[in-house]
């Protein structure tokens, strides 16, 4: 099989590296960036460097396009142009409506086309950390259209499988909606509460405060990549929009309860919201309900592997981990998140054989 | 030195164990749960378990309210109803200005009173996790007003440095104010937050979508403790409905942004995030600005000890970490937190040894 990559950072590095791995495929690559190219040559991502989109989908059965959002709908349509007749050409894009549209109005939504979007790669970027394995497990939606052929779209999620992914058919728009929720929604707020938060305690004469841990979770996502996420959310601009509407009118009622001190619907809603997070986290795990365990230990070097390792020998995976240190760093609190009851149980036990208290979460 | 404690569970039982063991204090504890009482009696919290407040109080010369917020009001009126002349009474709840204002109503705002919150223990509860550590390098606000004794003041702020926290004198209007921006928005954002992406998620046909580490993060705190944080959010509604108008105007602002595409002013907004960000975590840090650290691990048990290990031999201190797992938890991303530019570089070379990508985040 031969592939096509156009964009050769991250995430077309990986599926270049998979693509060849996996599926035994000649992967042809191009990048704007000659450095980029050249440093995806080298870590064996590509096959063949190419100098333009046109020599880089020449024979090429399937063509993914890996640039940054704003720059799709100009890549796309160059390699619908430029590929060979029956090929396939995909696109990685966190939003996918957008591209369609644009395709649309521009009179290149063929048959060959397929948007894609791997839940993959969000945390690092550039082809140094690109990995063969980026996407093993990881959900790939596809969003045919009605123009797509079965032919095609079946060629594209075979190899999606085959390089360990897990490909699901969505519609542009129903995607990009969920998306807003799950991913954009959580980085507007997290700008928005650091916004406020600076502006408010700007207005203190005094030195910032200490902050907790609770601002630095909710605001872990604030500030990433500027240029990356204004793209992300211009192009879901009407389902971001919609959302942060929804989220004003929620944010409106719950000043309304406070004034009204209305203490049984507050903690109706909280309540809610821990019910309704549960639920949602609980969607996306493999391993059964996760529970959340809470250790105290002496903050320092060697603790948290000493509990990871005791965890580890025993065969328990530790899911998630966030470390809660206290004001001086000498003490704290680990939460760990184990998958599965039984784990769950196992872990308090292996912790407590350390002489560290560990309570489950409620 | 004679103490009291009223309300022996983490917080109050830790400051039990930190006056006898670092004061030297003889420490009287009361509780309306007996069950409580007995247990911090044992874990050696109190010397003598009182079935009264007045019991508790008698002879004490610093007495600490450490109930729930909601029951501070009765507990401090009913603390300096019993103590003896001259004691200094003072409390642990999370807000002030709503218990300052309720002892002003009923008459009883005495020289002896000195409001107090000291940010720790918020990670975990109950007597069992109590340890005279607690506050060791915290801060602990004091709020006097212009009614307490000079003398007073003097005493509580010297035990308290004396247990190894960091008093500091604050306004409780203003303490108040700083704890809606760095604490109480960030449980009300995470709380919006989750209820809408349920809400707006249920409304799809399909089961709910794979949830991302964004999602994840901002949402960490949604829904802790609804009986607590329902207090917590009354008595401080003022300050905290006043954050949620701000938050609701400059959601609105990002919406007209989204919709009128104004991508300058997007990515405006997201870089001063960023920056805003960083100078209020810097703020809280003690070891220099704390630099993250990527590190891109296969997910197995045992590699988040071999990390901490290694650095931890080094004597490399990881502040902070959260892991990123993919889909299908084989593999991930790991976030470490190093406080300092040259532990940082040390942390990297170190973590390269094993045969991991690290990259440093902007």
């Amino acid at each position: 099989m031969n592939v096509a990559v156009l964009g050769v950072g991250l995430i077309g590095g990986s599926i270049g590296l998979a693509a060849r791995g996996r599926l035994g495929a000649r992967v042809t690559g191009y990048d704007p960036d000659a450095a980029t190219l050249a440093r995806a040559t080298e870590v064996g991502a590509v096959d063949q460097a190419c100098e333009t989109v046109g020599d880089a989908c020449a024979g090429a059965e399937i063509i993914f396009c890996a640039g940054p959002v704003g720059a799709l709908p100009d890549l796309v349509a160059g390699a619908l142009e430029a590929c060979d007749d029956g090929a396939v050409v995909t696109d990685v894009g966190s939003t996918k409506l957008d591209l369609v549209t644009r395709l649309e109005q521009a009179g290149r939504l063929a048959e060959g086309f397929i948007g894609g979007h791997p839940l993959a790669g969000a945390e690092t970027s550039g082809v140094e950390n690109a990995r063969a394995d980026l996407f093993e497990g990881a959900r790939w939606y596809l969003t045919p259209t009605e123009h797509s052929g079965g032919v095609h779209y079946d060629r594209l999620q075979r190899a999606i499988a085959d390089i360990g992914a897990r490909p699901q058919a969505i519609d542009a728009d129903t995607h990009d909606r969920v998306m807003a929720e799950v991913s954009h929604l959580p980085h507007v707020l997290a700008n928005v509460l650091v916004n406020e938060a600076a502006r408010a305690l700007a207005e203190e004469s005094e030195r910032l405060p200490e902050v907790g841990p609770s601002f630095r979770d909710t605001t872990r996502v604030a500030g990433a990549n500027p240029a990356l996420w204004t793209e992300i959310l211009l192009s879901n601009r009407e389902a971001v929009a919609g959302g942060i509407d929804s989220l004003a009118e929620q944010l409106k009622a719950v000043g309304e309860m406070l004034r009204a001190e209305d203490s049984a619907r507050l903690s109706e809603w909280i309540e809610s919201a821990r019910d309704d997070r549960r639920r949602l986290l609980e969607a996306e795990l493999t391993g059964g309900p996760v529970v959340e365990l809470r250790v105290v230990v002496p903050n320092r070097p060697g603790v948290v592997a000493e509990l990871a390792l005791a965890l580890g020998r025993a065969g328990v995976n530790i899911e998630d981990m966030t470390l809660h240190p206290a004001a001086d760093m000498s003490s704290g609190a680990v939460s760990l998140w184990i998958a599965g009851d039984e784990e769950a149980d196992r872990a308090v036990r292996l912790i407590a054989d350390l002489g560290y208290p560990a309570t489950r979460g409620t």
